[in-house]
């Protein structure tokens, strides 16, 4: 299938720099902007740099030094990971979109700090519009008369967006049963919605299991009932006694001695995700003990039997459920859970009366929701984006996609798959009335949400650092998403097409290297361990009649070796580079461990979770990753395009190894 | 006293854009380089953007939607704050240093990423050596022959090397309780030192508080230990057990579920700390309960005598106290507290069995210590540093500025007073064996700290992403860090001298407000509530006469109403941009409370910690705040320097708000 690429050509700098001059005349024009808005504040103040500046010798010196720095950086720059080139198949990176990198530095001359609005009159709302436009991808509700209103904001990475999504779950989670506490302390004890079960009367366990939308309005409702009670003036009492029980305050170790009857929460995660939720775990003190990894199918997708199981045995121990991760996107295969299944699993269960937040860490796919929705909002059928493609996207990954407006948090990364540069994550929440649980503001009447006196949601949300991680943060980054997103709307008629292309290349990525596992299969075995979702492809390749796992490892990093970024040799020197990973026995499930080693012609008595040290056993199978991501794969020269050309190199790899063993 | 600035001209793009020729042809001539470099990455592909391109109406209708999408941004940037201007005197921004302006938009062509070295291989080294930068400056030791040697990295900003700092503390505070729970499980009982006490005879409490050294000691020793009795092939087995005991696997809830008979760890900081402390005690499940508010003294540094009696009640509960965090630069004031006591509390407390890491936050005072150090590396001299300003720097403040390199880690925030762009904070910490306790790992080897078979240091360190809270992270914000360091080092005749400016606009500042006050005595009260102690500097103004401070309140603010950023107006209606901060009762001690109110002509007892509706009273007093740290506020013009105007503005607006009334 061939299929034209120009449209894309205005989009990147190019692989060539071939948009040079495009990209420079806009950076300039807004430069020089930039510095004559400078020269119409209070030009009646005259200079403060002296015309002749240039000329003293102390300056002459500076700008020396300047330019000998800058251009040892720029020196040393050109032995920099040749991300822009679509020989660069490696890690999640690729060319820039020229927006939002011109967006980023025009924005950068005024350096705005978007943690207030005093410091980002203007990228501030930016930040939140961007936050709305990844939301309205999601399939968010962003009328606030409309039920729960999304909202969302930048983070300096996906990392730190996880964070997030474990902070605000845990806030709400326990909040129950702090007021319960609070009003028992004081003496308190409304029915709830008027005539419903007395606060008191609530189990603890009931009181952890609300979901985050019956906490909220708890939360509200018990706010207008105490007021209606005792008045106006007894509320900052209250909001005191609520803070002092929360958890919060008690920290998670003197919430849990407080209420000993009650176990520490867990955090279920596919046995695929990222290492940043053992961070996450370790640092908000969860504790990784209480990260259940839960199995993955043989599609390297989250099995929902397993969570079903997982969600079982905790409500049976009374253990509460914090939340359920559902991946979209993995780092190693790009593989897409299936976060419809998660939904259901916790309807089901919220039926019997167990709970649990859901975030979907797509801090790689998330990008990808751009394909499945219209230009008008609406969501694009999958008989419609079928026709498009040759295998995707599965049944099970267009329903994923569905589902994620039922999440209540999404990570999604910009500088990933949004092709802007670093640093910019974004965590986005399904309601954003969750941050008046985290708000650092000391104000009671907040805490509380008396709706009579708070300040419009719109206006508390521009004072950003009371509600998320970080503390200061570029105005430059939001400046960047905003307009990118702008130019490349997030559907599929704009920032879906580029997606698409990403799409392409894995599919033909997919057949091609099949075709060539059947070319060589007297030489090699090559193994796809899982089909690709979206747009990356790991490859497992072992020489035939080889049963030594050890050996195979030792083949596949040779293979490897001329693809590895080598700060030591000129880049020059490489022809194609890519990454690799390991597929874990332990993180597999045993017979996925099991077929992958039989697939490839390694005795699956090889492979082990703790090597013995017996010959050509091992832990680990080493595995070719190739990240799809490079906008021009597809483009042709001769009849032959990189990924044509990525496979005739690597097949020359293995038959040189092969000559050398 | 009359200085020339002109050593400052080629630093920056300047008030009225005056250095835009220099800026521009730099970073065009980077960005041409940086083009041509892609050119050179294999030329015989051909281009993939064809030089017809131009014309194709697709792709001439995408560059008009960039084009207007990026004017309509410029143009909204217009209500920007202007912050490069010396009639900004509001938060802590000022113009950036060009070179490290340059730098940064240079690296993001590039765009690396700086989590290891396969994203980074070049700015990686940069970010590391950033580090080192600032651990000089700060006076830690950098040989690693030489004992504890010191590392840093970059963070997106303060709040995050704060919490990482708790996150450090926090992970090695509690190994040793693991440490002994994991030898007593495997029957192991090491005699410490070979005839020092068995590992099970250390109560809980004296494991709690081993210095930090002593824990990394006791750490390798253990497990040359164990090795010695059990052989290499058991390490694993032990590693798994210590793991299974740390805080970091079981959570804080159950660690202390287990070990009943250990208290939850406070966090001690002075009452003037950031409201990120809080954040941090939330977000890593310590509790905000646990943060122990230190008073302040007079001078609002944090007050040792008070630190004392919080450290001895500590230890006379048996509560662990996992951190005191002195400030080097207290948000509101630029204040700084004595490190040096806080550094000889801990040497006395340390003789009576109870330890403490020191954290100090000097995120925005930290540059400073490029003030207190000569270029050859070593201290300057008290004497020598007076002599060059009128008050700066006190005694104290000088102790304190050479106790740094006593202390375990520090946060600095490059994007601050090191007048780079966002986002570029900083953690810098004492000792780099800490890593090996916070590494994400599965690594048994590494875990136990085998000397035999670990991977040297510097190599383990580029692996960031293992040891930081932040995943992907932008490798331009390390170069910018890195080269503006390296054309201004840090001593005090690199970035010392101009940050010395800012000494002197504060010095200067101080006198004339209160020659201004003295002359506007019949009209009004300027009261400095605190000294400053570097570049900042906040005024109470009451009427004279008025003692209701409600009223006081009301006529700062409407002082303030013209100093304020309001993105409705165009900026250049603003003469001056300031900022505000309130005094709050609460948060003060209250003998300083008194004094301050009655300096201002208030009745203390108008001055409440509950406001309860009484005439006249409140919970705050409202204070201007002036950061002083643009470059160019002493430049004069017709004899009068920024200053000068900015308080003859201040008079008219109080002349005008008096004549309102």
């Amino acid at each position: 299938m061939s299929r034209s690429l120009d449209f894309l050509q205005p989009y990147f700098l190019g692989p060539q720099g071939e948009n040079a001059q495009a990209f420079e005349a806009m950076l300039v024009e807004l430069v020089r902007d930039h510095a004559f808005w400078r020269r119409n504040f209070h030009p009646e103040d005259g200079p403060s740099i002296r015309a002749s500046a240039a000329h003293a010798p102390e300056n002459v010196e500076f700008l020396d030094r300047m330019k000998t720095e800058l251009f040892a950086l720029s020196a040393e720059l050109k032995r920099a990971v040749p991300f822009f080139h679509p020989r660069y198949i490696g890690h999640m990176n690729a060319d820039l979109l020229m927006p939002g990198v011109i967006a980023h530095m025009a924005t950068m001359l005024f350096n705005p700090n978007n943690v207030s609005p005093e410091g980002a009159p203007v990228t501030l709302e930016k930040e939140l519009e961007a936050g709305r436009q990844l939301a309205r991808m999601f399939g968010f509700n962003l009328d606030p008369e409309a039920g729960a209103c999304a909202w969302g904001h930048l983070t300096s990475g996906g990392t730190i967006a996880n964070y997030e999504s474990l902070w605000n779950f845990r806030s709400v989670k326990f909040y129950g049963v702090a007021l319960q506490a609070a009003a028992a302390a004081l003496g308190f004890d409304p029915a709830l919605g008027g005539e419903g079960k007395p606060l008191s009367a609530y189990t603890k366990w009931e009181l952890v299991n609300l979901s985050l939308a019956a906490i909220i309005e708890l939360r509200q409702w018990v706010a207008r009932a105490f007021q209606d009670e005792r008045g106006v003036e007894a509320f900052q009492e209250f909001g005191q006694a609520v803070r002092a029980e929360r958890i919060e305050t008690l920290g998670t170790a003197g919430f849990f001695q407080r209420h000993a009857d009650l176990k520490p929460p867990v955090v279920m995660v596919p046995a695929s995700a990222h290492y940043s939720w053992e961070k996450g775990m370790k640092v908000l003190g969860l504790g990784t003990a209480n990260l259940v990894q839960v199995d993955v199918d043989g599609h390297m997708r989250l099995a929902p039997a397993a969570l079903e199981a997982a969600v079982a045995e905790a409500a049976e121990n009374r253990t509460p459920v914090l939340g359920v991760v559902a991946v979209m996107g993995t780092t190693e295969f790009g593989t897409i859970d299936p976060v419809d299944e998660v939904v259901r699993i916790r309807r089901d269960f919220r039926a019997q009366g167990s709970d649990f937040g859901i975030h979907v860490d797509a801090a790689w796919g998330g990008y990808l929701a751009s394909m499945f929705r219209c230009a008008d909002g609406s969501e694009r059928p999958h008989a419609e984006m079928r026709s498009a493609f040759r295998h995707f996207p599965s049944e099970q990954v267009h329903r994923a996609f569905g589902a994620l407006q039922e999440v209540d948090s999404i990570t999604v990364d910009p500088h990933k798959m949004g092709y802007v540069p670093y640093a910019a994550g974004a965590f986005i929440a399904r309601d954003r009335r969750v941050v008046d649980f985290i708000t650092q503001k000391a104000a009671y009447v907040f805490d509380l949400g008396d709706a009579a006196e708070s300040v419009p949601m719109e206006e508390k949300l521009r004072n950003l650092g009371q509600y998320i991680l970080e503390g200061s943060k570029p105005g430059a980054a939001a400046a960047s998403v905003y307009v990118t997103h702008k130019v490349l709307p997030l559907h599929c008629e704009g920032f879906g097409r580029l997606l698409a292309q990403t799409v392409h290349a894995c599919e033909e990525f997919y057949d091609k290297v099949l075709a060539l596992g059947e070319r060589l299969k007297d030489l090699v075995r090559i193994v796809v361990p899982f089909e690709p979702d979206t747009n990356l492809v790991c490859l497992a390749i072992n020489p035939a009649g080889n049963s030594s796992l050890a050996e195979m490892n030792r083949f596949g990093r040779a293979i490897f070796a001329g693809m590895k970024v080598d700060p030591d040799q000129p880049v020059q020197l490489k022809r194609f580079i890519a990454s690799y990973t390991s597929l874990l026995r332990d993180n597999l499930p045993h017979a996925e461990g099991d077929r992958i080693a039989a697939e490839v012609g390694i005795d699956p008595a090889k492979f082990v979770a703790a090597p013995d040290g017996s010959a050509g056993s091992a832990d680990h199978m080493f595995i070719l990753r190739h990240t799809l991501m490079n906008p021009w794969l597809l483009r042709e020269r001769e009849g032959r395009n990189y990924i044509d050309r990525y496979l005739e190199y690597l097949e020359g790899e293995i038959r040189r190894e092969l000559g050398n063993a």
